[in-house]
């Protein structure tokens, strides 16, 4: 029998996805599962963007345009526009979900061997990615102490080497809910400038800022245009993740002429979404702040849940919709998993995502999970009760 | 600027999207151009898969299982059932389209510096893949001139090396139509096992067969069974390139928990995809034999034309829908931009890919075309006429 890939090997487990069959045997025994593991929104999907796919006229479903719709990437630009980012369409390649724009863009810009400096804990699927494109994370720390605020210069320095390429940031952060300051974009925009590096920029939580908070986007450091690449997507903003579809943009001409080969390889992303995400770019700026005012509400619930329980700390993140808590525990690996097993309070338990895998320094965040908030606020409260009274019992408790 | 990868600059532009921007300039000119470019056919999807995107009910498009919703994997098994082919659901992982599929199998069994043996010429986006995942395509000629039979055991045997690590087929094949016999691939099934190599099969055009021959599958070759990977897709079965739906399916546990991963990575498959691709299951076998006629009635008018033509010759291919044709000219890049910059015969024009894309060879399909029989047949006749007439008059004529 011949045996698999190395990188296969070194492929690392989803810690969002790798709990779901202790998730399911539970469901089985008729435990009532708190899914806090995923970014899945229950916010339900705008109409105008299902009507779209339900009115659809063609009568042959075919492969659109490798980079995306021409019309969709026209219209696409408005809304950047509107938020004030300046680009042009063909300064878009549509992908299917953020996660293929990321691999578009690590493969246009990086080579086998090459660095990409990542402030963790960060999103744990650029794990995967990074390792699919062949290339090298260097990881610097941002510490839950400081609420996860980016790593002070020094540090970026000395992770620099002669093969670092980029540097990759999610803004707002996923897993943190960190929001990034005009001040840190500037102290990064000196870094790409001095050692000539691609910041691939993750913004897909642009939306998702609090506080009046305003973001800003890496697409705006003046400078280094050529640069930056912005990863965006469509599935947190209109909670339809299931239509697979993000970007890639750039202004740099000879990366948007590259990611178009590895984009025309695979054809052309996923028809009906495209059709979805045109028409939910018309929804009116009210649905926004609807969801801005639910998911406010639902980070008050957990943020002050978390720093009542004893022993347990968590930052009040300024973005996204998820926090990194520290909790007195032995092993966040095992107790997400105890959770599931061994526990339920009330036949109901939680299930958290362990933050060791957000973190590529092995032996971090063995005390820290990810929790998102994508549950209404009753479930959130009797989710947050769960763990608390989880964290009571816990054997591994310290 | 930082430059890009080496990867990038290495990656291959697409022989069917590359003069696409010639095609539009000459529609911009008033000339109508036919498209034998690519293998996007005219065949209405049906309305069964229409209409279940149409009355899908779930208020949230949310992320499905990572390998797939899972009733739609176990209604897929008993498709396979049905052509003779017995797997179960957790042998199968659905991709955004075959391209996603192959993909996962490089990246799971072979590791950048290993080899691939793939008969040439091979469909264009097996080079890319392969850049992609950083391996290494070692072709074996298939000629011309002997129909495009699967070349002597003994030109693998001198093509394999101790990187050698898979061996990749299309059965039927894209771009020359050839359907491998029995006894081919238990040619196959003796090299692969001898040297215990991956076979990854790429059936995607499995029920476009020819003159009543039978497809027959690498996924019932004996004792080869952890060995084989089954490349699938629902884009050309039911004319739904669009929805962007594939699987890579294997019986090797090993090889399907890795891809897992892979998948896991990028969270999950288009939704509205696999709704549409679960009902196209229930299409009856009808609409098979109706779009089978269409494309024998095709495919007559295709190799009668070519064969008629001073100095072009094409073979009677047994499967898919296209074939692979010498021509009298230079230069096949040269001669398809000619084509559509320089050319029209009563304000019409013809799209082909010239073939040399489909060979890694250098040198090789210098006078070769792909042609993709995917428009109905008055147009593919007078899209003939216009090749006739085009090479009677190109200065490039040998």
């Amino acid at each position: 029998m011949p045996t698999i890939s190395e990188k296969g090997k070194r492929m690392p487990e989803s810690p969002i996805r790798k709990l779901v069959p202790f998730a399911e045997l539970a469901k089985k025994n008729g435990i009532k599962v708190y899914h806090l593991n995923i970014g899945q929104p229950d916010i339900e999907t705008p109409q105008i963007a299902m009507d779209a796919v339900k009115n659809y006229k063609e009568v042959v479903i075919a492969y659109s345009h490798s980079a995306g719709i021409p019309l969709f990437r026209e219209k696409l630009t408005r809304y950047y526009a509107d938020h004030g980012i300046d680009i042009t369409s063909d300064q878009v390649i549509v992908g299917a979900g953020a996660s293929e724009a990321i691999l578009f863009a690590m493969n246009s810009c990086l080579d086998p061997g090459d660095e990409v400096i990542i402030p963790e804990p960060f999103y744990a699927n650029y794990n995967g990615f990074a390792i699919n494109a062949g290339i090298e994370v260097r990881p610097i720390v941002s510490d839950i102490r400081s609420g996860f605020a980016l790593p002070p210069i020094a540090e970026f320095e000395k992770a620099i080497t002669s093969r670092t390429k980029a540097i990759l940031i999610c803004n707002p952060n996923n897993p943190t809910g960190y929001l990034y300051s005009e001040e840190e974009l500037e102290v990064l925009r000196g870094i790409v400038k001095k050692h000539d590096l691609f910041l691939i920029s993750d913004e897909v939580y642009r939306e998702f800022c609090y506080d009046g908070r305003k973001h800003h986007s890496a697409m705006n450091l003046e400078g280094i245009e050529e640069n930056v690449i912005l990863i965006d997507s469509v599935s947190k903003r209109y909670s339809a993740c299931g239509i697979r579809i993000g970007f890639m943009i750039s202004r740099n001409k000879q990366v948007m002429a590259t990611a178009l080969k590895f984009a025309q390889a695979r054809l052309s992303p996923p028809t009906f979404g495209q059709v979805a995400a045109e028409a939910a770019l018309d929804v009116p700026e009210t649905y926004f702040t609807n969801v801005l005012d639910e998911y406010h509400a639902r980070r008050k619930i957990v943020v002050e849940s978390i720093n009542a329980m004893e022993g347990a700390y968590c930052p009040e993140p300024k973005g996204a919709f998820y926090v990194v808590a520290s909790l007195p525990i032995d092993d966040s690996d095992r107790f997400c998993r105890w959770l599931l097993e061994a526990f339920h309070h009330q036949n109901e338990t939680v299930m958290l995502a362990p933050a060791t895998g957000f973190y590529s320094t092995k032996g971090r965040g063995q005390n820290e999970v990810r929790i998102s908030y994508v549950l209404n606020v009753e479930d959130l409260k009797k989710a947050m009760h769960c763990l608390d009274e989880a964290l009571k019992i816990y054997p591994g408790r310290i």
